[in-house]
């Protein structure tokens, strides 16, 4: 056999048919993978998959409350009367308000997520999703789309800056907002995937999201409104109740033995937990020690630790602040990490590795189990994002809450739901003591000489009570609306209609 | 139902079961991807496997001719005499010595590589390999690999840091080599995937290597000798006929209008390719002019040109000295890029973007195709690795070399063996004159009135002749023994018994 050079070729292989310089002719001309990706709108593309009733539509939440994707999809169904729709975005907001109608018709009937408030868990709360709500955590979502249980027909992901092909990355443009961690399970797993971009360029740096998993690109004149999707900075309270709290936890994590060479870390954004941050920066520097890293969601407070080299490495599954973006995209050992490996406890995740996380909580029990999901009421308020996980995974957990808010105690008997299993707890730190899990016999050991204020949760308990009076014990409606799913798939709780 | 926290669950869900902090218990208690990889040997990992006769196993070139990895596992085949054994090594090397025995006792009866030299390309071209040779590129590898054309039974990774669960890159230890681009597609796509390592950390920084691909990791003393793995420092060439070629090349670069804004660009690391990007660079100054990015393998001169704001990105597959390794490390645009996403047709490769580069021949045709494969009298000296792929995506090929070497024409008839078909090389340099493809009257067209020393190929051909006299024609052997295969995996010639 000749090819089209004139030269020989073995008979079963397949000869070389020539190519025309710039043009991509290979031996199957026509590459589903090469071919053009731009649509020109929403409406196209659910035309093009097509997009019909009943399928599972999935989200990323990196744009918060400045989210407009989420809304257009909605439209979109809302105009095509589409019935029975599920939907997987990772957390939703207020501003997803829309929903709501498209909930009570029927529209959208199934929704699986890792956190939920405003408009929309006022009327899920209220029992009008038909089927249940399944309250995912930050790690077993990617859990359950990797493993196939989650299966998401069409992903919608928000990208603050594409190429046509969709490479794309969250760090430029007009709606940049760092980091893409919660879009990559959707992205890599879904049947279609469909990026929307305010900032369509003709070459992406950093690429965080790779075109050969995207199927369709639509450019839009907004994917976000920049007011919601960072909270500019974010800054340690001043607050001086929150402010003893913080300063007990570091004493108490010090006392503990954790402040040391390799120490890692992980605490949300929140001005009691930025407290604490900064009430372990002047003892690290104080003992002179080095962390390893810091992870989860990363603020301007934890880039300046970094920077100043107080954690060598920071992991970062979502920018809180625009200071977090831009050392996303200039500091080398600032990583972006997947949710599948921030917290999916197949993937051998970052939050197993933590050796310090501070959480809070709505409510916490005398079992330690901790809520982060509902109010007292039963309303949901939240989800638990990484909560569980990061408990689960890291050496020490602290909870620090008020023990009291609004002449209400935080310490229950019960919780209303539990987000968290107690077992998986370690401390609770209020301005009214400090209880340590007895099952943590090795912490309550070191402490025994401590002259921090180490109190059970029972007396935590008596406290608020002798305070705020003992509230009346609430009647729960026996009506299940959803359940709260553990990272590895089990059920924790159920929640219930109010 | 109710589970363990005394919480009703409904039915059909998995009841959570409670957990032990700092266990890794889940619903499935065994979970393989949390289960102990390390093993003591490359024997225990053949027996574990079980690695037997026919198996086809792969290796990436990272440790160049410092390599050790591949040699202890043909040492291990020898020792347990498996037959017919297939390799699929991205490069061989001189180190790789060893496989001649092996190749003569038939347990390795066929190879796929990239690139190939030293005593194993002659006993190859001795006919001694039972089926035939194919050489790839460094494109068509991964394309080959990913679209299960090259189905990888067990791939052995040589990470130069990894932890224990199998979390590697390469640019700390002993054996650092930077980025790892060509373990890529056998990382994601092999049967089985072991991780050979002589730095076994606790925590690993950037993660090139993600364990969730990776199934058993051997801590070994030595990977590689150091000295063979990077060259250390890589300089533009002082021979000035080389210069002279080099800075016509510049000037032809200039004139052709591709020295401007956001220009991307491609070379090399030997002498005369890093000349022409420093009369680059100097032209680059002179108009003000920023590039987009360079690719490829990453150099010392690529590195300050990146860092002095020349070229904007670094793609690199592969770093060629240690400043290349230390810039990869430090510099946040500096990208690491997997074979797949360098050069795969089917992947929207980085060389599909480029506009320049500049590449080498042992032999160049009338008709303009390359030859890097063999040398004039048919032996394995080499192979196409990015040549091909390169030439074949950029918008300005040009191939730069001496007219004469030794008295030899690098201008010929016909080359022995094509590598890169003439229809996608556009000029030829060298110190007798510059010719341009005639298929590119656009070209020809920009150059009418230059002062540059433009010819034919016909004319290059005839100046050699009449000063080095009219080459024997040689007579070829009719045994095939190998193939040029071409990244869409279509074959470009064959490779015959010398």
């Amino acid at each position: 056999m000749i090819n089209s050079l004139n030269r020989f070729v073995p008979d079963s292989l397949i000869p070389y048919q020539g190519i025309k310089k710039g043009e991509r002719k290979l031996i199957n001309e026509v590459i589903s993978k090469n071919k053009e990706k731009l649509v020109n709108s929403i409406s196209e593309v659910f035309d093009i998959i097509p997009i019909q009733s009943g399928m599972t539509i999935s989200f990323h939440h990196h744009l918060r409350n400045g989210d407009d994707v989420l809304n257009m999809v909605l439209a979109e169904i809302k105009k095509r009367d589409l019935k029975n729709m599920v939907l997987a975005p990772s957390a939703i907001f207020p501003v997803h308000a829309p929903m709501v109608e498209l909930i009570k018709n029927q529209n959208i009937t199934k929704i699986y997520t890792n956190y939920i408030n405003g408009p929309v868990s006022d009327i899920v709360t209220q029992g009008f999703l038909k089927e249940l709500l399944v309250m995912d955590t930050h790690g077993g979502r990617p859990r359950a789309i990797e493993s196939g249980e989650l299966t998401i027909d069409v992903s919608f992901i928000a990208v603050p800056t594409s190429d046509k092909d969709g490479n794309g990355n969250g760090i430029d443009g007009l709606s940049a907002c760092g980091t893409l961690g919660y879009a990559i399970s959707d992205l890599m797993y879904a049947k279609k995937k469909v990026v929307v971009t305010d900032h369509l360029v003709d070459h992406v740096n950093k690429i965080d999201i790779e075109a050969k998993y995207v199927d369709f690109v639509i450019s839009v004149p907004r994917i976000g409104d920049a007011k919601g999707i960072v909270s500019g900075t974010t800054k340690p309270t001043k607050d001086p109740v929150q402010l003893k709290i913080a300063n007990d936890t570091a004493k108490l994590i010090d006392e503990l033995g954790f402040i040391k060479e390799g120490m890692s870390f992980q605490t949300g954004a929140g001005g009691t937990s930025l407290a604490v941050a900064k009430a372990m920066q002047t003892l690290m520097i104080q003992k002179n020690v080095k962390g390893s890293f810091a992870s989860g969601g990363i603020t301007d407070f934890l880039v300046k630790m970094h920077e100043d080299g107080l954690f060598e490495r920071l992991y970062d599954v979502q920018c809180f602040d625009l200071e977090a973006v831009k050392s996303y995209k200039n500091n080398p050992n600032h990583f972006s990490m997947s949710a599948s490996k921030y917290g999916n406890p197949y993937d051998q995740p970052i939050v197993d590795q933590l050796d310090i996380v501070i959480l809070g909580a709505t409510e916490i029990d005398l079992d330690f189990n901790v809520n982060v999901t509902t109010d007292s009421h039963g309303n949901l308020i939240g989800g638990s994002g990484g909560h569980s996980d990061t408990a689960a995974g890291a050496k020490l957990t602290i909870i620090t809450t008020n023990l009291l808010k609004s002449r209400t105690s935080m310490v229950k008997e019960k919780v209303t739901t539990i987000t968290t299993p107690g077992e998986t707890v370690d401390c609770l730190v209020t301005e009214r003591g400090i209880a340590i899990n007895p099952k943590r016999t090795d912490l309550i050991e070191k402490l025994k000489d401590s002259k921090l204020n180490i109190v059970t949760m029972e007396e935590l308990l008596h406290k608020a009570k002798s305070i705020a009076g003992i509230p009346q014990p609430k009647q729960k409606s026996d009506q299940i609306i959803g359940v709260v799913r553990y990272r590895d798939g089990s059920i924790i709780d159920s929640i219930y209609k109010v």
